[in-house]
């Protein structure tokens, strides 16, 4: 393993970028702001995807592929939208390289080959989308049109992160079109639900549930729901987005259909994304001082199994019942390997699949042989304990279960520690200072107020919490009446 | 169903447009040159994607993601890579966009945002994953890189066709690294076995193994493994491609690995890619005038089951009857679709999955359920059979088994008809103004003559096929000798 990470007390942000390169799962690259994901991340985002594909589908969906390229005409059809991300552009003007007469070897942009309309590179897909779905979308039988898309899109942030924020990043993009608005709504919440039970389920990360404030709206929407998670440095951060477009987008690309009694209405809408991001917030919700911490569920390698001999006999021996554990997992379904690397001593594996989160590790000596048992040691509280290797394979696949929970017990513990009610804005701004998490507190409910506590405090709303409960109180920063409590947070 | 398809024989180019499109495959879009791929094309790739993905992993490689865009310097690092592409590259100028001052509602591309360096949307990627690798490879420890990356490609043509031939495509390309010559060349010909055998025993279509001439190499490689298959029109289209890079992008990137006895060399590399035009063969490979036909092992839906009643009650008994088949079928792990939509007639669905190119359909009447029978209808050949219910999941089972046989017979003995051995400059024109197909002629091996003949005839050398058996000839255009025949065929 590679020398010591920095701890998250020395340098929180640190020690992120470190867990994200030496834990194998990003590099930066070449080209500004643009990560390479690297095979065991890419393996990470695999499972993920995977997951939240069946879900989709579970729920009705198919996927299907749209073009990389917005003409401007239809990027700026929409205009909150356009306004929204066109600060953020990667624009195509050109369509050909040529030789540069001065300079033997290199290429220039043929100036000739311009195009005519600029192509803006997808930072979100609705109108090209909306564009193509006025094509398909006549009457109420071709509704609702459920649809998703893997793809990659580009937004030219300035300040990027691996996997945070980066300038081109993957994501699943649901565009949904319907006859009616309560279809929509519940579409858009249907699809927060499936985001909530992934991440808590799958990647082990207590969410709240809420809506945005029309200030933190995505550009073109009528409503953003989200779910919001917290990271153990006390910030929050958005992990996935549901939009109810209303009918902005139909009425930008004139997308109607005739309902049953042959009326023409435009037709409603709904997005939703979650993207590489999540691995992010998987990164920083559960890893340590030691590296990361994978959830079972979606990690890319559950088990690894690390054999301790000397000589060849004893490696033919351990070898052997390597194979057999090996064997045995599998036929769980688990995902486990032999690490046998010749070039590495056991203590460094240790480190190195410690630093990669595996869940599990399997030491397997020679004098375990004899006495039947092995050494079984779980990344999350790095608690080792002698197991017989009879029904070893079960034990295992309990563990593994064990240690999903317990992950997602503490993240939810964490939450609750750090979720904290303020009733005056001394302390909201004692307590975002001294302890940061989720601040619980009344808002007067206009944006002027919303956008004040922001630039005073640099704590943004998070969501209006669902189902919130009532109660009357005074705003924080104004003392007007307000009706309920609001999350507020430092975010990513 | 819509109206009637054109027919092969009346127009082959029109017909095979009519079927991406009525079959739902995939559309134009507002992009020039760009297509949607539609959800039921979608699913078709998908299996075909988690086939070759199964197994690319089996053969030891794992999955990453590179960045969409290649700065120029990296680009023109491999001059003959560049040279290839140059004259097909998307190319990013600009980072923002602004309010047009004297159009309101419109935006502009910010003059001030401007690159310092140009951003090439990858038309492949040898140069943005070989800049990689330099910073991953010291040692031959290191050795050998794996990698495989699904993504989304462009590259700028100006005549292009749905699947075929797209601005925009996905693929998947294969960017390996290693430490000898012989192992690169045998990791290149093991992934044109791969590629084959998905091509045949998924896609039911039969290929021919080659090697490229040098005039026909891929841009940067020292040669170019292919897979070419027959179409109906009697021309060939080139399935697959798999790559020796030598060391030519080590050494453009600067990638050294130190061996064993501390010895530095360059790395040796290969590369390897298959694209959405796979579903451009499938098509042309098996469809007929009817519509699509679908091998059943990638198709989307494998069996329809369409109800044929009266009444509600007769509904009711039908329903019942399908939800058992479908249970029969599903625990087969068969894709199967119950197709109980009230708006069609049994007629128009007929037609509608014959088009659509589902391999069984089932029709479920009133009457069949007294005798406890059901209509079977096989795609490929259009016969139909009165089967008993009593095993009809493993009847079907095998069934789809003997269409997947089938079409792939179909196509291999097309092909070996279609096949035909050139000796004379007359005999080979004829061929090809008559026949078309593949024509075996010799060639004096010389990269004039094939450039000549592919001036006078349009015909290109496809491949020198694998293990060409050696005879004495002489070259059919100029009469010099030759040791062996070659592959010739108009193509896609």
């Amino acid at each position: 393993m590679s020398k010591e990470l920095t701890t998250r007390a020395e340098d929180y942000s640190q020690w992120y970028n470190e867990l994200v390169v030496k834990g194998q799962l990003a590099d930066h690259s070449a080209v500004r702001g643009c990560m390479v994901i690297k095979p065991y991340g890419y393996a990470l985002w695999e499972n993920m995807r995977d997951q939240l594909d069946k879900m989709f589908k579970e729920t009705g969906h198919v996927n299907a592929y749209f073009p990389l390229f917005v003409p401007k005409s239809l990027f700026e059809a929409e205009e909150k939208n356009a306004e929204g991300f066109a600060k953020e552009c990667a624009i195509v003007t050109h369509y050909r390289l040529k030789t540069d007469p001065d300079n033997k070897g290199k290429l220039i942009v043929d100036p000739e080959a311009k195009l005519e309309e600029e192509l803006i590179i997808r930072p979100t897909s609705e109108a090209i989308i909306w564009n193509t779905y006025k094509g398909w979308i006549q009457s109420y039988r071709d509704l609702p049109l459920l649809i998703n898309q893997w793809a990659n899109v580009v937004r030219w942030e300035m300040r990027t992160r691996l996997f945070l924020r980066t300038a081109e990043f993957l994501w699943q993009e649901g565009h949904t079109a319907h006859a009616t608005k309560e279809e929509a709504v519940e579409e858009t919440v249907k699809m927060l639900d499936v985001y909530a039970t992934f991440v808590e389920e799958y990647m082990a990360v207590p969410v709240v549930k809420g809506v945005k404030t029309p200030n933190e709206r995505f550009a073109g929407a009528e409503d953003t729901y989200c779910i919001e998670a917290l990271m153990q440095d006390g910030k929050a951060l958005q992990a996935g987005t549901s939009h109810f477009l209303g009918q902005n987008f139909a009425k930008a690309f004139d997308v109607k259909f005739s309902d049953k009694n042959n009326k023409l209405d435009y037709v409603w809408a709904t997005s939703w994304g979650v993207s590489t991001r999540l691995i992010g917030a998987l990164i920083m919700a559960h890893s340590d001082d030691q590296g990361l911490v994978m959830p079972p569920r979606i990690a890319p390698l559950q088990v690894v199994i690390v054999p301790i001999y000397k000589g060849e006999e004893g490696k033919a021996a351990v070898d052997a019942k390597a194979d057999e554990i090996m064997k045995g997992l599998k036929a769980l379904g688990i995902r486990v390997k032999y690490d046998d690397n010749d070039n590495a001593r056991p203590g460094w594996k240790f480190a190195e699949h410690e630093l990669k989160g595996v869940p599990v590790r399997v030491a397997l000596g020679m004098r375990d042989l004899e006495n039947n048992v092995v050494e079984i040691a779980r990344r999350d509280t790095k608690e080792k304990s002698t197991v017989s290797l009879d029904g070893v394979a079960e034990y295992i696949r309990n563990l593994l279960e064990e240690i999903q929970q317990n992950i997602f017990n503490r993240a939810l513990a964490f939450r609750t520690e750090n979720t904290t009610e303020a009733n005056t804005w001394e302390e909201f701004q004692e307590l975002l200072d001294k302890k940061g998490g989720f601040i619980s507190a009344h808002w007067d409910g206009t944006p002027e107020t919303e956008e004040k506590i922001k630039q005073e405090s640099k704590a943004t709303i998070r969501c209006i919490p669902l189902n919130n409960k009532q109660e009357a109180g005074k705003c924080i920063l104004t003392g007007n009446p307000s009706t309920q409590r609001v999350l507020f947070a430092r975010a990513y």
